[in-house]
């Protein structure tokens, strides 16, 4: 490509609603363009590097047996009734009417379709298993758009839909798509990791994020470096940190703590190290028109995870903060002072692992400006009435699996691999015929990638103060030739042109830059747009027989033979 | 690709809502799915031939120095009301409303984004020309979608958008795009012509249409074998078919025509040829609350062209058809025994250029059940407001560059180019810097093709009773390969192995298919689908060391050397 027939439109300043790099870099580069909230226009630069994205995804997809088809964006309402979905996707999910008055919906993902699909395509055992896959736009009506393409409105994603005989069967295509997406993330030239995620609403039995990681990332991920250990910070398991609960060695006082109510200041008020203290964490349950509250009690040091104590007996179908009245009511005190003992009135309290095998400890004393210390179970209050994981796992933890200790890093979700069982298959009676012939319920499986994320996040990744870093294979070019002074020297138009010819013929994608600008200009876009290789072809150079090569990560150019350079690009994507 | 490892899904019975054989045909190979009126999915099959078709859209548009962009599929009203088209368009324009009660449209076309775009990019006539394409999802809310992909609502379509400098450079981009255009339809294999064609709606000044063949197409084309005259039929120049008008020879009659309506009817009854009987057309405007008739005339064997008819003096502001009652009121008689003699009250009266020279004519009396013979100009009544072209040519009618006759053809129109001159980047006030620094309004030109409706028409122009038949181009797969006994012969599975892979290896898009069924259920299956080139490998004639070729075209199979069969296949595509 010459850069003269191509559109190269960089900015000197970022939009001023751009709150990261990736956004701010996109726009200046002038890959994308805002046409409304979370709505972009894909330079021409932005979609060569999204086709370049998804012709990896496509290549690794087919390999791993999936077929691609095409599911309509726009969606009728029946199949979303048949689900239940209708009316359980909030506003998030664009509804539309057409002029009929008919109820539609713009796609946010298409298990329903597919499953219709499936259901009247796929009759016996023998055509099982099958797994079908589509990169299509897709549209979630975000509250509040974000982050230019990571928290977009209108998208591009690769969904499959797997359907098996079994739940074994399903495992295989499973575990076939988990590791599609290894490669497919490899070639990709991303540090990323695959965790362990909580299956949340979607329902199904596992799951696996892919975490792009990035300092920007919104995700925790906590991974161990001495196994494989990785899991969502929302799903890490998290251990006692204590193995056996002491005995009492100190009596239960009462200490004032005149406006201290967060743990920290408390401990260091009262000079106590902050794993003495426990914070009482209040929710609330209405259920049958009865209003239960619950006390979460968890180290000083701990946070609470919702994700573990939305699984808890008692809280599974759904909790709330409780409020100050409900606090006030049941613990004759505001917050900031709460505890566990000597209780006004009935409330159901559970100990984080760490807890439960504390003794000594530290907690409010349901009375303003003070805490009592010394605090000991069985002997002060009652043994909670559970013990469980209640808390995201911290940086140096115990690795679940006995292996080590944590790391904690921050992952930019960008795939999802998820076995969905029977969900969908069974509420709109997707069966086949079994060997017997006898109808059975197949099991299904969905993998994402969110392909315009990923630009993003490839970004987020992998970037300076300059611009751009691309992995080569997804740059929008892998090499650039700056000719300085190309209307001038016939030398430099020559050489430069020679070159581009012949990496082209290498296999390279290639830019030339025609544009007759001064190399400040040129090195500035270039490095901006963030392409991996540039060579520079200048007259003063050639008289020497040299021209000069940088890599997009290097400090400096170097001076080559025009014939060496080849040798210092490596292969092409 | 194997067939195991693909989705074949054909129908022996095509839906009972599919009117035309490709809508038939394209459901029965398993190519589309129905998901809603006028929205289906693209199954494996079908996708793969949109594929190719996008690839060599793609090839052509960036040879033709075109640049790929992608704009999104939601768009804000509010350039849609910059140019007025908010209110214009009518129900086919899908709305939305977001969750903050703003209104977007689902694009069923790009100019308002794209001079967006253009307005906010391009600053200087440095940067021009500039032609921007995308290939993207199109949404048009079609009072009744028919004819399966042909008229769909959710379609594909690519759609490019010049920007330039003045008419004359805009010229030359239009000349560009219309030669993309020729080799793009050559490329796709298809039997086509690029005909002139009605600017309508849309304004500008200069438009072809490219219309496939096809004898079930909805427009006709009038076209020269003679020389490349080629227009739209309601575009095409009719002439008058007398040169002269010769001095009357009867007097003027009335003759008793009880019953009879239609000039076929009144010629039959009064032993005339059809030629010399006028019919009587009456149109109405209603300009400043003041009604106006007009009568058209046209000789009994021609049809009027109500395109023509919009762009006279008087009529192009709009017209409608007269009601009865105003008739009566004007010609004291009901429809179908009027003529332009002895009129109640002023009536605009508009001769067909054949009409203005005829003479001894028959008319209707303005009296029910009669008609008046011997009519003649200046002698029974006064000449006409006008002559003008009013009518659709017929076939045999001289060529309008005056090089042969016409024939006329049935089309479907797959592709468009436009001049659009500065209707949208006026509107939107999308103005470039000159050589003197003056502001000057960009002259734009808009290029699409029907991505899926190409599909349909492909398969309108190319099938037989046994099923589709795919330019090669275009095919799903160019090869398939029958092994008669897959599971039982080893020679088989090996001869059909390695002609797999040796034509796999020469470029061919080959399909093997290993589903183990009888050779009728296989023959059946490709023949439907449409595959180009069928190879059929069986341990018998391997004895005899021959396999069995046949093009989809040929009424038998050959037998051949295994080796021989690569010459017959020509090159791949």
């Amino acid at each position: 490509m010459h850069a003269s027939k191509f559109f190269i439109s960089t900015l000197k300043e970022a939009p001023s609603d751009a709150e990261v790099v990736s956004h701010k870099l996109m726009t200046r580069a002038g890959m994308i363009r805002k046409l409304a909230g979370g709505i972009y226009n894909y330079m021409p630069l932005g979609l060569r590097v999204i086709r370049k994205i998804e012709a990896i995804i496509r290549d690794e997809m087919n390999r791993a047996g999936a077929i691609e088809l095409l599911m309509p964006l726009i969606q009728p309402a029946e199949l979303w009734q048949e689900t239940g979905r209708w009316d359980k996707m909030g506003p998030e999910m664009l509804r539309v009417k057409d002029r009929h008055d008919r109820d539609f919906i713009i796609q946010p993902t298409s298990e329903e379709v597919v499953t219709d699909i499936a259901r009247a395509e796929i009759h016996s055992w023998r055509q099982l298993p099958k797994n079908f896959y589509h990169i299509q736009t897709k549209f979630r009506d975000e509250r509040r758009p974000r982050f230019g393409v990571m928290r977009g409105r209108e998208f591009t994603m690769k969904d499959a839909y797997s359907f098996d005989r079994d739940d074994e069967a399903a495992g295989r295509s499973y575990d076939i798509m988990f590791d599609a997406y290894m490669r497919i993330f490899r070639r990709l030239g991303l540090e990323f990791r695959a965790v362990a995620a909580d299956t949340g609403a979607i329902g199904g039995s596992r799951s696996h994020e892919f975490q792009v990681i990035a300092d920007t990332g919104e995700d925790l991920i906590a991974w161990c470096p001495d196994s494989d250990y990785a899991a969502n910070i929302e799903l890490a398991q998290a251990s006692a940190l204590i193995a056996e609960r002491a005995a009492p060695a100190q009596a239960l006082a009462k200490a004032p703590t005149p406006g201290t109510v967060r743990c920290e200041d408390v401990a260091a008020l009262l000079a106590l190290p902050l794993d003495r203290t426990v914070k009482s964490i209040v929710l609330a349950t209405d259920k049958e028109g009865k209003t239960e509250l619950w006390l979460l009690m968890l180290r000083g040091d701990h946070e609470l995870n919702e994700v573990k104590a939305s699984k808890l007996a008692g809280l599974k179908e759904g909790f709330r903060f409780a409020t100050e009245a409900e606090i006030f009511e049941h613990f004759g005190c505001k917050p900031g002072y709460l505890g566990p003992v000597g209780l006004k009135k009935p409330v159901h309290v559970i100990a984080d692992l760490t807890v439960a095998n504390m003794s000594d400890f530290v907690t409010g004393a349901n009375e303003v400006d003070a805490h009592l210390t010394g605090v000991n179970w069985g002997r002060d209050l009652q043994e909670p009435e559970a013990v469980a994981d209640l808390r995201n796992v911290v940086e140096g933890d115990p690795s679940p699996d006995g292996k080590g200790r944590l790391s904690i890093q921050r992952g930019i979700e960008v795939g999802h691999v998820f076995f969905l069982g029977t969900k969908y298959s069974e509420a709109m009676n997707c069966t086949y015929l079994d060997e017997t012939g006898k109808p059975r319920t197949m099991v299904m499986g969905c993998y994402g990638i969110g392909v315009t994320r990923l630009v993003g996040a490839a970004i987020e990744q992998n970037h300076d103060e300059r611009g751009i870093i691309w992995p080569q294979s997804i740059a929008p070019f892998e090499v650039v030739i700056c000719p300085v002074g190309w209307s001038k020297s016939e030398q430099v138009r020559e050489t430069a042109t020679r070159l581009y010819a012949e990496l082209t013929a290498a296999g390279f994608d290639v830019m030339l830059d025609d544009r007759d600008e001064r190399p400040g200009v040129m090195f500035a876009d270039w490095e901006l747009i963030g392409v991996p290789h540039r060579i520079t072809v200048g007259e003063r150079g050639l008289k020497e027989g040299v021209i000069e090569y940088q890599n997009r990560r290097d400090a400096a150019a170097q001076k080559v033979a025009p014939d060496a350079v080849r040798a210092l690009l490596g292969e092409p994507a």
